[in-house]
């Protein structure tokens, strides 16, 4: 029988203190309750007729990223994947939490991982409000919330034949930076592609920006053929696309126009924003690209029908890859969703 | 160059088709949106003054459960965990998202884990709104979205002294169960101590009930001990226990005293709801516990100070586990806050 244990001990080191160094940052700023209760507490959408939009997405270790990462891009990466599903709504970014699997408690580890996490969440006024810490297999599940108003939200069954096919950015590099590594043909570490790999940057201003001016939109993380797929599938249309009008990083400019489309069409990871809207608001959206300094580019229209089409330079149609990428036939790691 | 692919193909087979044969039942019913766009869209709560309550879990394999683990009670466990943080917020639940990695898409696991899942979501009212499915080490991540109003949620800062400390049910069945499986002493498969262990019941109802009557309040997975602690802590206050009046789970009773003392105090995995209210609210809070069916004890006091007493019944200190189950310092599989 021992004295009576004073109470506060019951948190020192391990999992408790692990948490608490590197994720807990103090009185919420966005939420009713942040981090250290049960349950979070955020209060509803400040505007009426706002509402939530919630999204998750969980990276595996071998799967979605190399066990020899940046624990600072992974940081990054682990949110920017949430975000860009946010973007791809016309959410305002507002909180997430943070579920994580750690093969051991590596504080150098993990304060570069907070470092890139919370830089990005930071830009983006997005707060972390709880989470889980755990031991296992690195693995990464965050769950981020936004606010966007109901009738503005860009889903995927909007699209409406007629439509503009619009994309932001360019495509391809951040599977080149896949198929290198896979090659075993080390890029430069200061390569472009392995940038947009590593640290891809949430359209977020972008799909503010649209709201009220695309229809539908999705953000490409598995391939924009694949992609567009569910956009197409769900709004019951088809499409058709000018290749040539597919902005190509110039990673790719050398490569063969097999593997140039194959990287552009079934490539993942360019957490681009691929939307459509209305051809009368096509001068409106061009100058949102102007405006957030993102190319926008029109690479083609939505039809009618379920195909899709892609065409080359002369009008001929070019093979499409079948699929995004699915997590259960196998290949190389990716991000997901 | 072959023919243009008609864009349904896309979703054939593999992932997407996986998570729909599974997860996706079809057009939502709390959710303006459900699973199948970038986001799931949520309604703010209907009543004014309520907020979202926000609960993220993880549970990996070889770390929270058993490999050979039955999928069905797996399914239920993982939802329970996040539950039962609703439950000790008084927050009534509305949505929850899923990610899951998976070592290979074995359809009949799915089932199984897809019927327990759903089995308790369906109880409690609470819609699966969006997911996420990838390769990996099987590990599962909920995250589940209640409602409560702002000024009746039960925080763990607000304890006071003077305040009762009330215990739901009984401690000790699955950290029992656990020791019995550590020790190689199978237990017969109608063993009561694993069903606590396999099956936990988020105390929903004493939640949504306690709002008004109790003031703090947190769920038991890590052992009374600690989450005592972490309550002791947010409120600055410490708390003495009547060891006699905590209801120990019958399949300890012929044990020696230490090892009941280490079962019902640290043990884990319980997931009854351990809250203080003020001594006025005694004869509500036993009528509460006779209503809804379930077992409410008083077993001690919340003091002034820091300190954590746990009393004999001739009114000597006992010893306390000194902290609850922390991930980074080994053990055996166990679930998580």
């Amino acid at each position: 029988m021992s004295d009576p244990v004073p109470a506060p001990a019951a948190a020192d080191g391990g999992e408790f203190e692990l948490i608490r160094r590197h994720f807990d940052r103090g009185p919420s700023r966005r939420a009713v309750l942040g981090i250290g209760d049960d349950c979070a507490l955020l209060a509803p959408p400040r505007q009426a007729g706002e509402v939530f939009a919630v999204t998750t997405d969980m990276l595996v270790s071998g799967r979605h990223f190399f066990p020899d990462v940046d624990p600072e891009a992974l940081g990054h990466k682990a949110l920017a994947v949430n975000l860009s599903d946010l973007a791809a709504m016309g959410a305002q970014p507002v909180a997430f939490t943070l579920a994580i699997a750690l093969p051991d408690a590596d504080g150098r580890w993990l304060d570069a991982f907070a470092r890139g996490l919370f830089a990005l969440a930071d830009r983006h006024g997005c707060e972390l409000v709880g989470g889980d810490t755990t031991r296992g297999p690195l693995a990464i599940s965050i769950t981020a919330i936004g606010s966007v108003p109901q009738g503005a939200a860009l889903r995927r069954d909007r699209a409406e034949p007629g439509d503009d096919l619009w994309l932001s950015g360019e495509l391809g590099a951040a599977a080149f930076a896949v198929r290198c590594r896979d090659l075993g043909r080390a890029l430069p570490p200061d390569d472009p592609a392995l940038a947009r790999l590593d640290r891809p940057e949430p359209r977020v201003a972008l799909g503010l920006a649209l709201r009220h001016f695309a229809r539908a939109a999705i953000d490409l993380s598995d391939g924009l053929a694949g992609d567009l797929g569910h956009v197409l599938e769900r709004s019951r249309a088809g499409a058709e696309i000018e290749f040539d009008r597919i902005p190509i990083a110039a990673s790719l400019e050398t490569l063969p126009l097999a593997e140039r489309v194959a990287l552009a069409l079934g490539g993942g990871d360019d957490y681009e924003l691929l939307f459509t809207a209305a051809p009368e608001n096509a001068t409106a959206i061009a100058a949102i690209g102007e405006r957030i300094g993102l190319p926008l580019a029109r690479i083609g229209t939505i039809t009618a029908g379920s195909s899709l089409r892609v065409l080359d330079a002369r009008g001929a149609p070019i093979a499409v890859p079948a699929r995004g990428f699915d997590h259960f036939a196998g290949g190389a790691p990716r991000a997901t969703q």
